[in-house]
């Protein structure tokens, strides 16, 4: 007899071992993909965009995974909405290309058309009994912290009040509000999502793998070394609020809220961002007045990074296109007052985390072709995979709840 | 306990509410899709091409669906015949190509050797009690309506007495028997096939996408203006058998009889054929002898449809290929008399079905990419879906009985 | 109630006819195909490539099928061992190109190294109660007859006592040991490997379909003219090994053992090679002598085939990338003394088998797609279709072993 679902789930999650790489169900199984869906990318927080995307009423634009497509817009009155793609007659998505403006939300099908606020005020022929009301785009929660656009599919999101509490002076600081993007890039990885969440939650394959990024990061070191650079850091800078930390990540997420984390880390000598030669390459972001040769990981949900130097700031997407598929969104921000071609060129400001994306692409491609084999078993995890560790611990429990 | 395919599919029947547009599951279950195959696709009639294209013995075409191809071909004593295109030894297939001539039909793998009747006449060292007599190809049934020629791959098929009946004034008049195949096109569409018919079954959508089809066709207007239209037309028009009504189509269709419908439509003002002025393309059908600024839309079994001008014929079929690709098929007809580059031009007479089949591909594929979503639900129809909605509920009780 | 994979697959035992083709269901199923993998590929001897490809310590290849990859290479100590391609911290591929030198082998991932006997000799930042010792590479038995490799990725595999007591005088006489990989070509066929595999077992389609093979190839004759010439080719050589025979093939094989098979059959007259025009291409092999106008068929293990004309040797090898899609990979051996372009012509040497192995990939396309519909059934095979026959009572035993 077959097993049931849930049964699968629950004997698989028995049988992981902690301190290891997961089984290759996990990455192979469509139930569990479909759990995942569920219970992880439907339920939490998601980095859509950021508010400089949306420059004046019925600017859109698109954020896609797996089936789903949500539109994200600023309404007349200057609001941040977001609505599902899917039209309420005959399920047409709407919206067709991914970033736009518009007056009013028309379906290409049969012009059912809704105003951006996801009301319908308009369909043709429609029987007497027919309720305009009843039938608006299904609403998507939005939650804006700074400029940046947060989205959940979920009616009961986790609350993000803790966030806002402790996160509340990144804001000012890094300029979160006076950000502007000024790159943005896609890049489609044949891998099941979590092999890519993996790879950018530890460092462990940084000195091996990226020599462009361990040229100017602490992190690449071993881990004393990444300690003792690190405290003596933290601790010419006490005190400061842009030095702070913030573990309440995954499993370590305050039981209804929603999980993340800030802390700053220090460069090599001499390095003050991230690039080539660790020279700067944009004007400093937001309230910083003066580079301190550190960078800031701030995450914030499950599954969006930023990365913040002082003078620009990366964040990092991960999303299922399939359970073999998966997208890579990274978009790099710089102060919105800052001038392409005089105050930052794009080819520099990319270039280090365009070439570590590529590397990783191909780590992860390769990673999946050796976890697809019946010799595959889950391996001890390194010292320098505890928040991968931590990753998996939440994971495994976010797949039953 | 994993449920059985039958129990699934009576509980989404019972579901599925009167009025909208299906559920999911209809067009993502794979057990509903080989029900379908098994109870729509195998058991109806459908169109397999034009006499015209069986201009001598050996002739023959292809007719593919889903995993299905049959051999459609001239006999020597000049019968339209259909086979199964899988060799009864080790079942390759046997014609490579899609249209030839063929002598008989020999398989390219080892040579087994069948007459263009379908019987075995050739296979050499075969064990001495092989019959060859009882490995003949499978026989497909064939009838002939004009000049159109259906197969149904069931042994059992629907009978055609009632469409014979009452469509017989059609073959002379129209000329069915007298046309020639002038062009052919295909479109493979990433959708499920349903959504296909669906779109080709209304014409909710022709005002807002289809601009060129709008411009011609009384149909495009709101159901008030074109009933009005419609009943001018008629009236004037009134005991002449081209205007006859026969709605014998889907759940109409009278009991062990494949379903049918012949129904004539006005033109808007001036126009007298589908084209982009309106005006005619070709010289004039069968035994028409005057332009009445008419179509007629002829449907028989539920797959195959005929749009009839005064000068050309449009005919339509559409074919799954999987769960989630279909083809569109489109031949245009017109007088087999007619000479091309003199009588008419090919760009000219393909144009309107041409731009628009190319929209409605866009337009079925958008609606896929939504109804793909854990957001889409059946969505109200409206009073110009109504053909629509039969076809619906005609499906519905296809896939149970 | 969805039936279990074991009763399933005995019911479709059971309902195969003897004599006949197999049930769809054998090409399509995706527990068959699974299984297959497990008793069939999983255990037993597959041919993975020849010591020539070997030259110095640290040279390596990969054999892949299905998700597995294999590394095979020569140690330190001048052993041929084979080691799973999966890294056992997190199952990352190691070796990503085909061929090579390696050193140690080095995981691109994390830098886990393992020495090329397979033992894990560094990891960085592992717990203390980490152990290297635990953690090699998953060993991959090998087995060489003379110059050829085999692996089986089983740790109890069939043994090769018979076979290396019959076909020992093989080694020598074509001097396996002796030869140098000349050419080697992969053929993607979008087929299951069965039907590869079925074709090349049998020769009654080698008339219809190979007119270049026909022309030099007695056995592409009837059975009567074929038994007559090889009759007379084998008394006029009795006692002389290179025409001995031995068919311990399939369910012909004894128990505990590995399957082999030996024999030499007769070219037509004249020819003394597989070449457009029955000439030598290459020198002799090993300790020929003298041209004999013959050809020998050495089988070992169930899936890897190998053609012995006296001047070369073409190894012929069908595995499985997925249920629809198989590789044909061709590989051309001449004496290792040969120096091409004065010796021996690569367009010579390979024209036959090319041209007959693309002719076949059409084949089994074709064949495939008469398989999959539903209209196929199992067919009467012909008096030249025994070893096809064979093949199929070892298989269908194998898949309950």
């Amino acid at each position: 007899m077959a097993q049931s679902k849930n049964d699968k789930i629950k004997q698989l999650l028995a049988e992981q071992p902690s301190g290891f790489s997961l089984a290759q169900s996990f990455y192979k199984d469509a139930d569990i993909y479909q759990t995942e869906i569920d219970n992880l990318f439907l339920k939490h927080w998601l980095y859509a965009g950021h508010l400089s995307q949306l420059a004046k009423a019925g600017d859109y634009f698109t954020f896609e995974f797996d089936s789903e497509s949500v539109i994200v817009l600023l309404t007349a009155s200057g609001d941040v909405k977001a609505h599902m793609n899917v039209c309420r007659h005959r399920g047409s998505k709407i919206c067709l290309t991914s970033s736009g403006n518009q007056k009013s939300l028309t379906c290409p099908y049969h012009a059912w058309s809704y105003n951006l606020d996801g009301e319908l005020i308009s369909a043709r022929n429609m029987p007497e009994d027919f309720e305009p009301a009843e039938n608006g785009l299904h609403q998507v929660k939005v939650e804006l912290l700074g400029g940046l656009i947060f989205v959940c599919l979920h009616d009961n999101p986790p609350s993000l009040s803790a966030l806002r509490r402790d996160l509340s002076p990144c804001i000012p600081l890094f300029g979160l509000n006076s950000m502007k993007l000024a790159a943005h890039k896609s890049y489609v990885i044949p891998a099941n999502w979590k092999l890519a969440v993996e790879n950018y939650q530890e460092c462990y394959h940084c000195a091996p793998s990226h020599q462009e990024f361990a040229k100017v990061h602490a992190m690449a070191k071993s881990p004393q070394v990444f300690k003792t650079a690190k405290d003596k850091f933290k601790q010419a800078n006490q005190g400061n609020p842009k030095f702070a930390t913030f573990d309440c990540y995954f499993d370590l997420a305050e039981d209804g809220q929603e999980g993340y984390q800030y802390d700053r880390n220090p460069l090599l000598r001499h390095a003050v961002s991230g690039s080539a030669d660790g020279k700067a390459v944009a004007p400093l972001l937001g309230a910083i007045t003066e580079y301190d040769g550190g960078a800031s990981e701030l995450m914030i949900g499950p599954l969006s990074y930023f990365l913040i130097y002082d003078d620009y700031m990366v964040a990092y997407r991960f999303l299922p296109r399939s359970i073999d598929e998966c997208v890579c969104d990274v978009s790099w921000f710089v102060n919105k007052r800052a001038i392409e071609g005089k105050d930052y060129q794009l080819e520099q400001l990319t270039w280090l985390w365009d070439v570590t994306t590529q590397a990783d692409k191909t780590i992860i491609m390769n990673n999946q072709k050796g976890v697809d084999s019946r010799f595959y078993q889950p391996g001890r995890l390194s010292e320098m995979e505890t928040f991968q560790q931590s990753f998996l611990n939440w994971y495994l429990q976010a797949l039953v709840k």
